[in-house]
């Protein structure tokens, strides 16, 4: 199974934002929900083996976090309003107590950061994309669980990312280009995907 | 430069689509404005050196395609809504007569096909996405003035594949999955990043 855990430094943790204006309104949520895609999202189908947390650190409701589970999670739709739109009902749900509670199925909110996300994934082969990291092409991954840790555009906070780096997590990179997290993602999929399924079986067709 | 040509099978050439339901409404055109957000936008700044193409063969006012120009497109937004309006404002102008009609700064349309689009591009050495395709890793590509032509979740349409193929174009593929037409932006944008810039340059910082 496949985690990729996004932190959103100001993306917001109540569901008060506008549908018409979400990088205004929203903390640039906009760049989270377009992870989700990017993770799940394949061409006719859905990537059962991925796991995506998003990390709410901004507005007044946060600390929240968001888990979507591809293995159990239904009508998932690749355009960002159907996402925000999920996110919002999502995060609309009364949330108490400790750890992860479903509120649709393969949706569930925590009301916690990094801290709560951690204590869901447990264990595990960690990785941090960093630009400073070593080349993901050139870098042994743990293909069974692994975890990706993906700051948003204004990176993971000191605090996160000391964490992060506790577990321990190895620091990777995806190329000479600074990107979007969402373009971080489909690169960490596609070399994921190049290891485990091999990359002859369409190209001997 | 490089060039990037997606096809869009049922995508509308029309501007009568509605921003609230974007799938629904304008054939998926959604599937190519991710395109341009992938083919654009880096962390913090533009790709000034790319341009994309929409080729828009759905609704009433088809065949119609847009052109933007990394090197003059101002306030060019990530998110899907964004970039709506900005198609949906340039396919609201007249669009008359031979070739692209600029629009607004970088924004331009044209009133035909593939067959406009290729007569915009002219000579260039092409490639072609095809699942069954050489890796992308293991080709050799013309980094100078390269065109890329990518299909979307409907592909390119019989006649429209046989034009691409006559240029001559070079069957690609980027990995055993198939993938939506912004990941397969994405993953092109990287190869030629790694090609044009080396993949030391940040891990040695």
């Amino acid at each position: 199974m496949r985690r990729f855990v996004v932190i959103g430094t100001r993306a917001t943790a109540s569901p008060d934002f506008l549908l018409i204006d979400l990088p205004g309104t929203s903390g640039r949520l906009d760049v989270l929900l377009r992870c989700v895609r990017a993770a799940f999202l394949v061409s006719h189908g859905l990537r059962r083996d991925t796991v995506v947390y998003l990390v709410l650190l901004g507005g007044p409701a946060a600390p929240r976090s968001l888990r979507i589970d591809g293995a159990s999670v239904r009508f998932l739709r690749p355009d960002e309003r159907s996402l925000a739109v999920l996110a919002q009902k999502a995060l609309a749900a009364p949330c108490e107590g400790d750890g992860f509670v479903t509120v649709k199925p393969g949706v569930a909110v925590a009301a916690g950061g990094l801290e709560a996300v951690l204590d869901d994934v447990g264990p595990g082969a960690s990785y941090v994309l960093d630009e400073g990291g070593a080349d993901l092409r050139e870098t042994p991954v743990e293909l069974a669980d692994p975890v990706f840790f993906i700051g948003d555009h204004l990176g993971f906070g000191e605090e996160n990312r000391r964490r992060i780096d506790a577990r321990p997590a190895v620091a990777i990179s995806v190329g000479p280009m600074s990107l979007h997290a969402d373009d971080v993602v489909t690169l960490v999929s596609n070399e994921l995907d190049r290891r485990t399924l091999g990359v002859a079986a369409r190209s001997t067709r």
